[in-house]
């Protein structure tokens, strides 16, 4: 992949947020990462959707320092950087504000799995991060911010979920972050975590103590889509 | 009809689905079939809508034996043709992820008749299925998803709904299936229960213990629209 | 006006019910009135919106006899036909399913008036009709049916709406009926009460004991805009 | 800026309210003010969106006179007024009766900063104004409405918002006002208000309890877009 061709596909893939009304007004951003190349491409801050173009979209490289582009990176990037940095898996980043995974979020809520919907997306229930502390928020917000996204996937081995099962985290107080394959299967995730999560709000409004799905339902939509095994789709 | 004409009204219902909002991402399928040739046509499985030709239509038999295409059919299948195998009456199937029907299928819990927009299309309550088993989960997972479909309109007579005068029903922590005469019929189905749906999730918030239609006016609007002294419509 | 200005006039208020998302299916008509001539304009029975034309449109006297057209009309009709028998003043009718004031009909509940976007157009409480009892729904069911509206609107002077300040009531377990000046007042009734409905129901998930509003701002609000020294708008 | 100019830009301000759903029928309205000449530019009173044009926008003086135009000015001009004289710094003023933040107003209810979407716009609870008296509803009403907006940001030193960190409030059982540095700018406010609105009171249904930001992630996000070392956006 050329750096014109990241451009563009992470061009189209922000545009791709605003068609699926997954962001409203420029709150919003994708990026991905070529990583062979070390160049991360992200959208300019800022920048309203309408006056996109591959031009205005900055590459900077891991450690966020500005590769090409004359335009300022979103002020989200040391988060995205942060993602990028601590899972090699990898190849795009999104954020957005979208109203239901946002109402969770805000609620510091995390989204267990009450349907096949979900199971058939992420393996289990998708995580809530821990508050940032008031020294976290004064000093580098924004990397610290990735900071607690990757703590929600640590400790003990098998309590945690892995960022490969589970693309997705709602920052407490904020939103919800994506990830993927490259930055158009991280907008997916996005578009998909908004359905599931107006999906359980809605479950838990006529059922108020609704537990999770039993594992092994859990384990099988999830598992007939994305393991070894799995036999949905074309081969 | 002929096999192209059926694949073609297939297609067509298919691509209704996604017209009127009931399915996102490639989640819902709709399936017809031709009783007197015994040919069941099914979406392919994974295939993007906006790639769905009436070529991509895979043609089987009621054992699920591929007659024509090359593509593999709908991972949803073996419950579709559990359903047209236990009633003759059904000429078309539909499974989506519509989400107020979804939310009461998360929550387990089955759709009462609590007004006319409901009496005039569902005669009483649409109900949902039990839990599959561990065993039936691991095993023929989506033929048992048919087999508890099935059991929701069985056992001792006058006490369960028949698939005529209730053409849905709610998988538990999955989601809706309908059928009707054809396929065009089922998806039209789908859509009356999902704001039927809609509009039972805005009466229960506001009326939490609300009771059903007295079966008086459920039969007056069901039977004025489908009874043998129907007077709704052009004769 | 004439016949065929009446049946445009009709014909075009069916189609804005649809335009404005109002109706779905055919689950909804709007009839007008030439109160001169004495004939009622209707929109046949189950006939789809994108087929109608102004020559389908059903002409009828105000005891229902068929003066023109070929097709039924609406199985409401003697629900028409009763609201414009009650009252001289009416020129259109108009019923729909839409999805909040529905919701509030299956309850069985009125929607009191919350605010200033409510008392803009509706004087007070929007009453529910009590229920039909089993004779009534046996019996001339539509009829009927108009018969519990005016009921709605009838006793102890004062204590009630009038049907002016009133254009709209939920009939219960069904859904509304509004009228107004003509079928275009009517609509436009049906579409105000609707965002009334969803706003109402927010407000009591948010406030459970909601009190409507006081007297004197609901009066100034309805009487700046219909009262007889009203001055919104344009002389 | 010519008076052409301004009414053009408060003609496309007012179309903007409806092209962004912000506006039901003729229930919204936005104006602008050319503070060096002391023209107020407002939309007429009950003019359909349709029929709008840049001649049709009248000019008033801060008094209210009417400069040019042959149409009356919308009936909440005298709110508008009371704003424009109350605080020298803004530019537009915009009302509306968006369902969410109706909803809010009609339950007399300010809104809590939950998240960092509020945060970055509106620097603290959005305010709820306290309601009218009989004697000031049966008076000036709409300059009234004026006097308990500006009441709602007066008082103790720090205790009350600002009206330039703070450019929106709710009047109790009537709907939302904001503001900004043209006519423009106030109706993006009005459009993060309704979606502000929207997600507070979906955090409250999953978490009736839910406190507010703690202030240190409040001033960090609303200083990072709004402070003097604000670091969002192109310089």
């Amino acid at each position: 992949m050329t750096c014109q061709e990241l451009r563009e596909s992470v061009c189209r893939a922000n545009l791709e947020l605003v068609r699926r009304g997954l962001v409203i007004g420029t709150w919003g951003n994708a990026s991905g990462i070529d990583r062979a190349a070390g160049v991360v491409a992200i959208k300019p801050s800022g920048v309203g959707y309408a006056e996109l173009t591959p031009e205005k979209i900055v590459l900077l490289d891991l450690d966020g320092k500005v590769l090409e582009g004359t335009l300022r990176p979103s002020s989200d990037t040391p988060t995205h950087l942060a993602l990028y940095r601590a899972w090699n898996e990898l190849g795009g980043v999104v954020h957005t504000h979208s109203v239901y995974a946002t109402i969770f979020a805000q609620a510091s809520r995390s989204i267990p799995c009450f349907g096949t919907t979900h199971a058939d997306h992420f393996h289990g229930t998708i995580p809530v991060t821990r508050s940032l502390t008031p020294e976290e928020t004064a000093g580098e917000y924004e990397a610290n911010t990735g900071k607690v996204i990757v703590e929600a996937f640590s400790g003990e081995e098998g309590r945690h979920p892995d960022p490969i099962s589970m693309p997705a985290t709602l920052v407490a107080h904020h939103g919800p972050f994506t990830w993927g394959r490259d930055a158009h299967d991280a907008v997916e995730n996005s578009a998909v975590l908004e359905i599931v999560a107006q999906m359980a709000f809605g479950s838990i409004q006529i059922a108020p103590g609704l537990q999770p799905l039993h594992e092994f339902l859990l384990d099988k939509h999830y598992l007939r889509k994305h393991g070894s095994n799995s036999y949905y789709g074309q081969k």
